[in-house]
């Protein structure tokens, strides 16, 4: 049953390449250094990989998008004296999964409730969407083994980063950085003003197990904890498209995060003895392009706003070079921004931004110039702790989150977005709160249930005219972060709940 | 300016012996088993302790207990044509401080808003027992070098208490169990249903420092972390005046006491490896009496709910023989109860229950058989994180908080006996809303000033109809506890904010 339905998932979800929905042109480049496209291929673009991730975003989001054309469809026939027969094959057809009875069932009384039926839908193509991640593994990274290895090598024990809330940096880690997602720590915060003393934990916990467990190395080994700070502009629009949390003004994002940083910092230094510091690095992300700018430090760590490498000149000056000429001007681009960089560090900026390469090259090969949604297109709002799976951008504003008091900034600006978004046009803001748990600690997912039920509650009180409209759905999702599983879907607004215990 | 006002914070406080308000008597001994008061004395009572801790008590209390009759004759006073003078001079001989002109001068309009200047007098006068205990440490314990070495030669590196929020129990440490109060880390929750998150945490800071920096002990010293829960009961009506977060069931509250701490344990143990566990205790309070009863673990850290010593039978069995006599019943007992109890925690055990007996001859010769105010009598609710000052019964209820979201149900609690207490005669509940904070740490104080003001303003959310009728005052206040001040009044909701910026 669980497996015809994950196969089913696979086929519908469109996974594989050239589903009828599926968006544009796939890249140009195949192999590394190809570059067959046109405009497309940078000779140190992974091809291959590169079609791999577009395939799969490609997928994903065709899945989400396919929603409301097929709702109208259904709205159409509402109707027609076979409606629910009808509505089922449809749906059934283009989103490969039934419409739930109780609301099609209801549509003779008044008319079809269609804000709750497409919060349904979004909901159950989540679920679907997990279920197919977690089984599969589609965004696995060729190097995860080798990379822990490598940040090592450069100093580094933990990479720790904080971009900003805003779904178009949802794919920060596995596609514009192309880093192995299970080897960084990701914590979204609007304008990327983390919480300092989330982070302070954090460095904590990590001091900790190395000291006492030697993960992921000994606390005798002489790397530090790296923390980046990654901050967002529009080069389309700029002053309108940028980071809404400060004001689309880019060099004030900039310093924010900066600032940011150095308190983290400082907080550290103070706060512990023998030497305990970390190392900073602020990044900025052009989100037309995903272009990335790096502010190389200097030698002892200072960051300068500045200051940085540019990813897209570097891309323009290299397309034409063999490989190897262009890891080398990158080399010296990056020594060349700040010379007494420390060796570690400017390895490290040096494999990101050739990493980054890609990424433009993706852009490029797939959505031309720049993309076609440069603003929020977000499919849905993430509330809590997990949410491993959304490595796409533009699917998801993120909120890490534990509790709504504290985070009700960043859900604010979530709420705004979805309200141009949805809510506009009638159709509701669906909320996915998560909180993932460790399965193997007794009464941990008693807990995460508690605080799911606990968040969803605030949320309903903060939004209450919302949600009184029938405008803000939540579904109550839990994951056992120690069993490979997919998420468990635990309760839901919508009168009917996503396969909920179905796992 | 500060000196003077301190020194006249002592007087009107009344810390020294025999002010007029001082209510009952002293406790009779004076000498170490002297045992010179009737029924009162026993061979193991510090009795020159006990009248000291009396003083400071008796002192306190009627600083808060003296504002309501003085209020009375103000009211009495404010249709009188000097009435702002004659009304100063009162407050001034009884209280010790001026009421705030602005509430006064308004007097003539209406009437005098009577609930604002209860609440305004109530806030100064927490202000100004705050000052004293910072700047004098009235309660400071004279083994408190001792102990560190005392517990850690039991096996313990670290203390962590979680008593109730009661008012009854904020005496926990300083009174009932005669600990020095900045040995030890006490989070008060409703019901003693700690948080397990924040528990972790701190095991895992504990861990690190003891690795990282030696602190209190190197990490391969064979010491364990202890986590100690206080639930209570009342022997006077224990159908009625036991704990309110377990519907006054003795049982029940000593259950869910344990199931916590296992909880806590197995957490520890399934979360991290190479052996690592924590050791747990059990005692519940009677809130008449303050005798303690400590469920005695056997040799492989079990607690029993039935096996326990009960300290107001050891009293009575001991009160007439010789203090060595005494010593040695009280460790027949400890190991009569469990005979394969870990030798350090028998004598951790030995020791709490002798100081025990100290309080329970405190009780007895101040107060007589039982504390005269059984019931809830708290004088305001503390809501944050800090309030090391608060260590007398039934000053204060406390609920440790980060979020208003995440203690509702604490709050709750504080908020339905403050409306039996104050609400139900027309007088407002007033909170003090306080985060500490690492003045060492750039950035700290403004993050607790923001945390203040985003839990008084969700305090005013959740209880908008109190605040709506004037009946919820909120304080907020900061304190650096790495320098050694007294707290930092930032702003209240009575329209005039006792001596904020003062210091």
């Amino acid at each position: 049953m669980q497996r015809a339905h994950r196969q089913q998932s696979r086929r519908t979800l469109g996974w594989s390449a050239g589903t009828g929905t599926a968006p544009l042109r796939r890249p140009g480049a195949v192999g590394r250094g190809s570059g067959a496209g046109g405009e497309s291929g940078h000779p140190l673009s992974r091809g291959r990989e590169n079609t791999a991730l577009f395939d799969y975003e490609s997928g994903v989001k065709a899945a989400f998008d396919t929603i409301v054309p097929t709702l109208k469809q259904v709205s159409a026939l509402q109707h027609e004296s076979d409606f629910e027969l009808r509505a089922q094959r449809l749906a059934q057809a283009e989103l490969g999964f039934d419409l739930p009875e109780a609301i099609l069932s209801d549509a003779w009384i008044a008319q079809l409730d269609m804000p709750q039926l497409f919060a349904w839908c979004v909901f159950e193509t989540y679920r679907r969407y997990c279920d197919q991640f977690y089984a599969q593994d589609p965004l696995v990274a060729g190097d995860a083994d080798e990379f822990e290895g490598f940040l090592q090598a450069c100093g580094f024990h933990t990479l720790d980063i904080s971009p900003c809330a805003d779904g178009r940096l949802a794919h920060l880690v596995r596609y514009v950085l192309r880093l192995p997602h299970r080897s960084v720590r990701r914590k979204s915060y609007a304008g990327a003003m983390f919480d300092v003393d989330d982070s302070i934990q954090k460095w904590v916990e990590t001091e900790m197990l190395r000291f006492r467990e030697g993960r992921p190395n000994t606390a005798d080994a002489p790397t530090r904890y790296l923390k980046l700070v990654a901050y967002h502009h529009s080069s389309v629009d700029p002053e309108h498209a940028g980071c809404a949390a400060h004001g689309s003004d880019t060099r004030r994002a900039a310093a924010a995060g900066l600032e940011r940083l150095q308190a983290f910092q400082q907080a550290i230094e103070n706060s512990f003895c023998c030497g305990a510091s970390i190392d900073l690095l602020l990044i900025g992300i052009d989100t037309d392009t995903d272009a990335i700018r790096v502010h190389v430090p200097d030698a002892r760590g200072s960051i300068d706003l500045d200051r940085y490498v540019d990813a897209q000149a570097l891309f323009d000056a290299t397309c034409r070079m063999t490989a190897t000429q262009a890891a080398s001007l990158l080399g010296e681009t990056v020594r060349g921004c700040s010379p007494d960089v420390a060796s570690g560090m400017a390895t490290l900026i040096e494999r990101l931004l050739e990493h980054n390469l890609s990424q433009i090259d993706y852009v490029r090969g797939c959505y031309g110039q720049q993309y076609p949604d440069g603003d929020h297109a977000e499919r849905f709002i993430g509330a809590g702790v997990g949410f491993e799976e959304v490595q796409l951008r533009n699917l998801m504003y993120f909120a890490y989150l534990d509790t709504v008091e504290e985070a009700a900034q960043d859900l604010d600006v979530g709420v705004k977005i979805f309200s141009a978004l949805n809510v506009s046009r009638g159709l509701p803001i669906p909320v996915v709160v998560r909180f993932d748990y460790h399965g193997r600690v007794p009464g941990a997912r008693e807990r995460a249930v508690t605080h799911c039920q606990r968040v969803a509650k605030a949320l309903f009180g903060r939004y209450a005219e919302l949600a009184g409209r029938g405008l803000l759905h939540v579904m109550q999702v839990v994951r056992d972060c120690n069993a490979n599983a997919s998420i468990e879907v635990l309760e839901c607004s919508v009168n009917a709940t996503p396969a909920a215990g179905a796992h």
